[in-house]
Protein backbone atom coordinates (compact mmCIF):
# COMPACT_ATOMS: atom_id res chain seq x y z
CA UNK A 1 0.00 0.00 0.00
CA UNK A 2 1.27 3.39 -0.84
CA UNK A 3 1.24 6.34 1.90
CA UNK A 4 -1.51 8.25 -0.71
CA UNK A 5 -3.46 4.68 -0.58
CA UNK A 6 -3.27 4.59 2.83
CA UNK A 7 -4.77 8.13 3.38
CA UNK A 8 -7.37 8.72 0.72
CA UNK A 9 -10.72 7.66 2.77
CA UNK A 10 -12.32 7.16 -0.51
CA UNK A 11 -10.05 3.93 -1.47
CA UNK A 12 -10.37 3.15 2.23
CA UNK A 13 -14.35 3.11 2.24
CA UNK A 14 -14.16 1.00 -1.22
CA UNK A 15 -11.86 -1.58 0.22
CA UNK A 16 -14.29 -1.90 2.45
CA UNK A 17 -17.93 -1.75 1.02
CA UNK A 18 -17.35 -3.74 -2.06
CA UNK A 19 -15.79 -6.88 0.07
CA UNK A 20 -18.89 -6.16 2.27
CA UNK A 21 -21.51 -6.26 -0.72
CA UNK A 22 -19.79 -9.30 -1.97
CA UNK A 23 -19.99 -11.23 0.73
CA UNK A 24 -23.46 -10.39 1.45
CA UNK A 25 -24.47 -11.41 -2.19
CA UNK A 26 -22.43 -14.36 -2.00
CA UNK A 27 -24.40 -15.48 1.41
CA UNK A 28 -28.20 -14.67 -0.05
CA UNK A 29 -27.46 -15.73 -3.63
CA UNK A 30 -24.13 -17.95 -4.24
CA UNK A 31 -20.78 -17.84 -5.87
CA UNK A 32 -22.47 -17.30 -9.22
CA UNK A 33 -23.87 -13.77 -7.89
CA UNK A 34 -20.62 -12.46 -6.98
CA UNK A 35 -19.29 -11.07 -10.50
CA UNK A 36 -17.53 -7.43 -10.99
CA UNK A 37 -20.51 -6.05 -12.50
CA UNK A 38 -23.22 -6.98 -9.99
CA UNK A 39 -21.32 -6.34 -6.54
CA UNK A 40 -20.35 -2.64 -8.80
CA UNK A 41 -24.04 -2.39 -9.08
CA UNK A 42 -24.88 -3.37 -5.92
CA UNK A 43 -22.01 -1.28 -4.09
CA UNK A 44 -22.89 1.64 -5.93
CA UNK A 45 -19.69 1.93 -7.31
CA UNK A 46 -18.43 1.54 -11.23
CA UNK A 47 -17.53 -1.28 -12.82
CA UNK A 48 -14.24 0.43 -13.65
CA UNK A 49 -13.42 1.28 -10.26
CA UNK A 50 -14.17 -2.65 -8.88
CA UNK A 51 -11.96 -3.83 -11.60
CA UNK A 52 -9.18 -1.05 -10.74
CA UNK A 53 -9.45 -2.67 -6.79
CA UNK A 54 -9.87 -6.30 -7.48
CA UNK A 55 -8.98 -6.98 -11.50
CA UNK A 56 -9.47 -10.87 -10.75
CA UNK A 57 -12.48 -12.59 -9.54
CA UNK A 58 -10.75 -14.72 -7.19
CA UNK A 59 -8.89 -11.64 -5.31
CA UNK A 60 -12.76 -9.93 -5.04
CA UNK A 61 -13.93 -13.25 -3.55
CA UNK A 62 -10.64 -13.56 -0.96
CA UNK A 63 -11.67 -9.98 0.49
CA UNK A 64 -15.00 -10.78 0.58
CA UNK A 65 -14.19 -14.11 2.95
CA UNK A 66 -11.14 -11.46 4.85
CA UNK A 67 -14.92 -9.80 6.11
CA UNK A 68 -14.98 -13.25 8.33
CA UNK A 69 -11.69 -11.37 10.02
CA UNK A 70 -13.21 -9.23 12.43
CA UNK A 71 -15.60 -12.05 13.81
CA UNK A 72 -15.39 -12.16 17.45
CA UNK A 73 -13.12 -15.43 18.82
CA UNK A 74 -13.50 -16.45 22.50
CA UNK A 75 -11.58 -14.89 24.59
CA UNK A 76 -8.72 -16.67 26.09
CA UNK A 77 -8.97 -17.49 30.06
CA UNK A 78 -5.96 -19.53 30.24
CA UNK A 79 -8.66 -22.75 31.24
CA UNK A 80 -7.78 -24.71 28.76
CA UNK A 81 -11.12 -26.35 29.46
CA UNK A 82 -12.58 -23.46 29.50
CA UNK A 83 -11.27 -21.97 26.16
CA UNK A 84 -11.61 -25.34 23.72
CA UNK A 85 -15.61 -24.92 24.63
CA UNK A 86 -15.57 -21.09 24.09
CA UNK A 87 -13.97 -21.21 20.87
CA UNK A 88 -16.34 -24.33 19.77
CA UNK A 89 -19.32 -21.88 21.21
CA UNK A 90 -17.56 -19.15 18.93
CA UNK A 91 -17.57 -21.23 15.76
CA UNK A 92 -21.22 -22.64 16.38
CA UNK A 93 -22.76 -18.98 16.56
CA UNK A 94 -20.50 -17.87 13.35
CA UNK A 95 -22.30 -20.41 11.47
CA UNK A 96 -25.69 -19.63 12.52
CA UNK A 97 -25.57 -15.82 13.25
CA UNK A 98 -22.73 -14.78 10.29
CA UNK A 99 -24.02 -17.25 8.03
CA UNK A 100 -20.65 -19.28 8.18
CA UNK A 101 -21.93 -22.37 7.05
CA UNK A 102 -22.42 -21.08 3.79
CA UNK A 103 -19.32 -19.31 3.65
CA UNK A 104 -18.03 -22.58 3.95
CA UNK A 105 -19.56 -24.84 1.99
CA UNK A 106 -19.37 -22.32 -1.35
CA UNK A 107 -15.71 -22.63 -0.39
CA UNK A 108 -15.11 -26.28 0.33
CA UNK A 109 -17.42 -26.91 -3.06
CA UNK A 110 -15.10 -24.25 -5.02
CA UNK A 111 -11.73 -25.58 -3.58
CA UNK A 112 -12.30 -28.34 -5.01
CA UNK A 113 -12.98 -27.32 -9.05
CA UNK A 114 -11.03 -24.38 -8.92
CA UNK A 115 -7.28 -24.37 -7.90
CA UNK A 116 -7.43 -20.38 -7.51
CA UNK A 117 -10.20 -21.28 -4.64
CA UNK A 118 -7.38 -23.48 -2.72
CA UNK A 119 -5.15 -20.98 -1.27
CA UNK A 120 -8.02 -19.09 -0.37
CA UNK A 121 -9.93 -21.76 1.64
CA UNK A 122 -6.58 -22.64 3.35
CA UNK A 123 -5.60 -19.09 4.49
CA UNK A 124 -9.50 -18.90 5.69
CA UNK A 125 -9.78 -22.00 7.43
CA UNK A 126 -5.78 -21.37 8.92
CA UNK A 127 -7.35 -17.80 10.54
CA UNK A 128 -10.57 -19.37 12.10
CA UNK A 129 -8.57 -22.29 13.37
CA UNK A 130 -5.72 -19.82 14.72
CA UNK A 131 -7.29 -19.73 18.46
CA UNK A 132 -7.81 -23.64 18.99
CA UNK A 133 -4.41 -24.00 17.67
CA UNK A 134 -2.81 -21.78 20.51
CA UNK A 135 -4.75 -23.78 23.15
CA UNK A 136 -3.86 -27.07 22.33
CA UNK A 137 -0.70 -27.32 22.80
CA UNK A 138 -1.47 -26.94 26.66
CA UNK A 139 -2.58 -30.51 26.31
CA UNK A 140 -0.62 -32.00 23.72
CA UNK A 141 1.53 -31.89 20.78
CA UNK A 142 2.26 -33.28 17.00
CA UNK A 143 -0.69 -35.77 16.15
CA UNK A 144 -2.96 -36.00 19.05
CA UNK A 145 -2.85 -32.21 19.17
CA UNK A 146 -3.60 -32.33 15.27
CA UNK A 147 -6.56 -35.33 15.68
CA UNK A 148 -8.03 -32.79 18.53
CA UNK A 149 -8.29 -29.93 16.34
CA UNK A 150 -9.77 -31.62 13.41
CA UNK A 151 -12.16 -33.81 16.28
CA UNK A 152 -13.06 -30.58 17.53
CA UNK A 153 -13.39 -28.32 15.05
CA UNK A 154 -14.58 -31.29 12.51
CA UNK A 155 -17.51 -31.82 15.00
CA UNK A 156 -19.03 -28.32 14.31
CA UNK A 157 -17.74 -28.10 10.60
CA UNK A 158 -19.75 -32.06 9.66
CA UNK A 159 -22.58 -31.18 11.86
CA UNK A 160 -23.53 -28.16 10.07
CA UNK A 161 -22.17 -28.89 6.68
CA UNK A 162 -23.70 -32.41 6.79
CA UNK A 163 -26.63 -32.59 9.56
CA UNK A 164 -27.73 -28.71 8.84
CA UNK A 165 -27.55 -27.73 12.59
CA UNK A 166 -24.87 -27.17 14.83
CA UNK A 167 -24.27 -29.42 17.86
CA UNK A 168 -26.21 -28.96 21.04
CA UNK A 169 -24.62 -27.11 24.17
CA UNK A 170 -24.61 -30.99 26.00
CA UNK A 171 -22.81 -32.68 22.97
CA UNK A 172 -20.05 -29.94 22.89
CA UNK A 173 -19.30 -30.03 26.37
CA UNK A 174 -18.81 -33.85 26.05
CA UNK A 175 -17.07 -33.45 23.23
CA UNK A 176 -15.01 -30.98 25.02
CA UNK A 177 -14.42 -33.29 28.32
CA UNK A 178 -13.93 -36.55 25.94
CA UNK A 179 -10.71 -34.62 24.85
CA UNK A 180 -9.33 -33.30 27.33
CA UNK A 181 -10.17 -36.74 30.11
CA UNK A 182 -8.65 -38.92 26.47
CA UNK A 183 -5.62 -36.61 25.97
CA UNK A 184 -4.61 -36.52 29.63
CA UNK A 185 -5.00 -40.23 31.00
CA UNK A 186 -2.36 -40.99 27.86
CA UNK B 1 -42.16 -51.86 -8.19
CA UNK B 2 -44.46 -53.86 -10.63
CA UNK B 3 -43.38 -57.77 -10.88
CA UNK B 4 -43.01 -56.05 -14.50
CA UNK B 5 -40.77 -53.86 -13.64
CA UNK B 6 -38.79 -55.82 -11.52
CA UNK B 7 -38.21 -58.25 -14.47
CA UNK B 8 -37.18 -56.34 -17.69
CA UNK B 9 -34.03 -56.37 -18.13
CA UNK B 10 -34.33 -53.21 -20.31
CA UNK B 11 -36.02 -51.37 -16.84
CA UNK B 12 -32.76 -52.60 -14.48
CA UNK B 13 -30.25 -51.43 -17.16
CA UNK B 14 -31.98 -47.97 -17.73
CA UNK B 15 -31.98 -47.77 -13.44
CA UNK B 16 -28.54 -48.87 -13.32
CA UNK B 17 -26.66 -46.58 -16.00
CA UNK B 18 -28.42 -43.59 -16.02
CA UNK B 19 -27.18 -42.53 -12.04
CA UNK B 20 -24.07 -43.93 -12.63
CA UNK B 21 -23.88 -41.71 -15.44
CA UNK B 22 -24.92 -38.60 -13.47
CA UNK B 23 -22.70 -39.65 -11.07
CA UNK B 24 -19.59 -39.05 -12.86
CA UNK B 25 -20.79 -35.69 -13.98
CA UNK B 26 -21.95 -34.95 -10.88
CA UNK B 27 -17.92 -35.70 -9.53
CA UNK B 28 -16.14 -34.64 -13.01
CA UNK B 29 -18.18 -31.32 -13.71
CA UNK B 30 -19.83 -30.48 -11.11
CA UNK B 31 -23.68 -29.94 -10.01
CA UNK B 32 -24.89 -27.77 -13.43
CA UNK B 33 -23.56 -30.79 -15.25
CA UNK B 34 -26.39 -33.44 -14.31
CA UNK B 35 -29.60 -31.97 -16.36
CA UNK B 36 -31.90 -34.89 -18.00
CA UNK B 37 -30.58 -34.03 -21.41
CA UNK B 38 -27.30 -33.93 -20.90
CA UNK B 39 -26.99 -37.29 -18.35
CA UNK B 40 -29.14 -39.14 -21.38
CA UNK B 41 -27.11 -37.98 -24.01
CA UNK B 42 -23.71 -39.48 -22.01
CA UNK B 43 -25.74 -42.65 -21.14
CA UNK B 44 -26.60 -43.14 -24.48
CA UNK B 45 -30.51 -43.29 -23.80
CA UNK B 46 -33.36 -40.42 -24.90
CA UNK B 47 -34.71 -37.95 -23.00
CA UNK B 48 -37.72 -39.14 -23.08
CA UNK B 49 -36.36 -42.78 -21.36
CA UNK B 50 -34.57 -40.30 -18.73
CA UNK B 51 -37.75 -38.08 -17.82
CA UNK B 52 -40.02 -41.32 -17.78
CA UNK B 53 -37.66 -42.75 -14.52
CA UNK B 54 -36.75 -39.28 -13.17
CA UNK B 55 -39.46 -36.69 -13.62
CA UNK B 56 -37.54 -34.40 -11.23
CA UNK B 57 -33.89 -33.59 -11.43
CA UNK B 58 -34.19 -34.31 -7.49
CA UNK B 59 -34.64 -37.83 -8.16
CA UNK B 60 -31.86 -38.17 -10.54
CA UNK B 61 -29.73 -36.49 -8.14
CA UNK B 62 -30.85 -39.03 -5.04
CA UNK B 63 -30.40 -41.76 -7.60
CA UNK B 64 -27.03 -40.60 -8.46
CA UNK B 65 -25.77 -40.57 -4.79
CA UNK B 66 -27.47 -43.75 -4.07
CA UNK B 67 -24.78 -45.35 -6.01
CA UNK B 68 -22.42 -44.93 -3.50
CA UNK B 69 -24.72 -47.05 -1.50
CA UNK B 70 -22.79 -50.21 -2.60
CA UNK B 71 -19.34 -48.52 -1.13
CA UNK B 72 -17.24 -50.78 0.73
CA UNK B 73 -17.16 -50.14 4.58
CA UNK B 74 -15.08 -52.42 7.33
CA UNK B 75 -16.15 -54.99 8.32
CA UNK B 76 -17.02 -55.57 11.98
CA UNK B 77 -14.57 -57.52 14.09
CA UNK B 78 -16.22 -56.51 17.37
CA UNK B 79 -13.11 -55.11 18.60
CA UNK B 80 -14.12 -51.31 19.15
CA UNK B 81 -10.50 -49.31 18.65
CA UNK B 82 -10.40 -51.59 14.97
CA UNK B 83 -13.85 -51.63 14.15
CA UNK B 84 -13.91 -47.06 14.86
CA UNK B 85 -10.46 -47.13 13.27
CA UNK B 86 -11.24 -49.30 10.05
CA UNK B 87 -14.78 -47.16 9.51
CA UNK B 88 -12.65 -44.32 9.48
CA UNK B 89 -9.89 -45.63 7.11
CA UNK B 90 -12.69 -46.60 4.91
CA UNK B 91 -13.62 -43.13 4.75
CA UNK B 92 -10.87 -41.89 3.66
CA UNK B 93 -10.44 -44.20 1.16
CA UNK B 94 -14.00 -43.19 -0.41
CA UNK B 95 -12.86 -39.35 -0.25
CA UNK B 96 -9.79 -40.05 -2.41
CA UNK B 97 -11.13 -43.16 -4.52
CA UNK B 98 -14.36 -42.33 -5.61
CA UNK B 99 -14.25 -38.74 -4.97
CA UNK B 100 -16.65 -38.34 -2.00
CA UNK B 101 -14.56 -35.19 -1.32
CA UNK B 102 -17.01 -33.82 -4.38
CA UNK B 103 -19.91 -35.08 -4.14
CA UNK B 104 -20.11 -34.19 0.23
CA UNK B 105 -18.95 -30.97 -1.30
CA UNK B 106 -21.32 -30.49 -4.06
CA UNK B 107 -24.02 -31.96 -1.57
CA UNK B 108 -23.49 -29.72 1.36
CA UNK B 109 -23.54 -26.64 -0.79
CA UNK B 110 -27.03 -27.39 -2.81
CA UNK B 111 -28.59 -28.44 0.38
CA UNK B 112 -27.88 -24.68 2.09
CA UNK B 113 -29.77 -23.14 -0.75
CA UNK B 114 -32.04 -26.23 -2.04
CA UNK B 115 -34.42 -27.27 0.18
CA UNK B 116 -35.27 -30.32 -2.04
CA UNK B 117 -31.99 -30.98 -1.54
CA UNK B 118 -31.55 -31.24 2.56
CA UNK B 119 -33.36 -34.34 2.56
CA UNK B 120 -31.25 -36.19 0.01
CA UNK B 121 -28.07 -35.03 2.09
CA UNK B 122 -29.36 -35.98 4.98
CA UNK B 123 -29.97 -39.75 4.01
CA UNK B 124 -26.93 -40.00 2.70
CA UNK B 125 -25.43 -38.53 5.66
CA UNK B 126 -27.45 -41.00 7.64
CA UNK B 127 -26.56 -44.07 5.12
CA UNK B 128 -22.81 -43.46 5.74
CA UNK B 129 -22.75 -42.73 9.23
CA UNK B 130 -24.59 -46.41 10.16
CA UNK B 131 -22.00 -48.42 10.84
CA UNK B 132 -20.12 -46.05 12.83
CA UNK B 133 -23.31 -45.54 14.65
CA UNK B 134 -23.70 -49.30 15.89
CA UNK B 135 -20.10 -49.34 16.92
CA UNK B 136 -20.38 -46.64 19.54
CA UNK B 137 -22.87 -48.07 22.02
CA UNK B 138 -20.18 -50.33 22.56
CA UNK B 139 -18.50 -47.16 24.56
CA UNK B 140 -21.32 -44.41 25.59
CA UNK B 141 -24.57 -43.43 25.03
CA UNK B 142 -26.65 -39.96 24.27
CA UNK B 143 -24.70 -36.90 24.22
CA UNK B 144 -21.34 -38.74 24.35
CA UNK B 145 -21.84 -41.17 21.42
CA UNK B 146 -23.12 -38.00 19.66
CA UNK B 147 -19.78 -35.99 20.56
CA UNK B 148 -17.88 -38.87 19.54
CA UNK B 149 -19.51 -40.15 15.68
CA UNK B 150 -19.63 -36.04 15.29
CA UNK B 151 -16.04 -36.08 16.45
CA UNK B 152 -14.74 -38.99 14.22
CA UNK B 153 -16.76 -38.41 10.96
CA UNK B 154 -16.46 -34.72 11.26
CA UNK B 155 -12.32 -35.02 11.33
CA UNK B 156 -12.40 -36.39 8.00
CA UNK B 157 -15.18 -33.86 6.57
CA UNK B 158 -13.08 -30.86 8.18
CA UNK B 159 -9.83 -32.47 6.76
CA UNK B 160 -10.64 -33.16 2.81
CA UNK B 161 -13.05 -30.10 2.98
CA UNK B 162 -11.21 -27.62 4.65
CA UNK B 163 -7.51 -28.49 4.80
CA UNK B 164 -8.09 -30.27 0.76
CA UNK B 165 -6.48 -33.76 2.32
CA UNK B 166 -7.76 -36.47 4.54
CA UNK B 167 -5.70 -36.79 8.27
CA UNK B 168 -2.77 -39.22 7.81
CA UNK B 169 -2.93 -42.71 9.29
CA UNK B 170 -1.06 -41.39 12.54
CA UNK B 171 -3.37 -38.62 13.13
CA UNK B 172 -6.70 -40.95 13.00
CA UNK B 173 -4.77 -43.69 15.53
CA UNK B 174 -4.52 -40.82 17.70
CA UNK B 175 -8.21 -39.70 17.36
CA UNK B 176 -9.42 -42.87 18.17
CA UNK B 177 -7.17 -43.40 20.98
CA UNK B 178 -8.28 -40.15 22.13
CA UNK B 179 -12.09 -41.17 22.13
CA UNK B 180 -11.68 -44.53 23.18
CA UNK B 181 -9.38 -43.86 26.45
CA UNK B 182 -11.29 -40.76 26.91
CA UNK B 183 -15.06 -42.17 27.06
CA UNK B 184 -13.74 -44.52 28.85
CA UNK B 185 -11.95 -42.78 31.85
CA UNK B 186 -15.57 -41.02 32.46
Amino acid sequence: MTPSDAVDPRVIRTRHDVPTVALRLLIDEGWEAVTPARVAAEAGYSRATVYAHWPERTDLIRDAFAQYGGMPHHTPSGDTDLDLRGELESFCRAMVEHRLDRALATLAERAQTNPEIAPVRDRFVADGERPMRQTLPALARGPEAEAALLMLCGMVTHSVLMHGRAPTGEVLDAAVAIVVSGLGSR
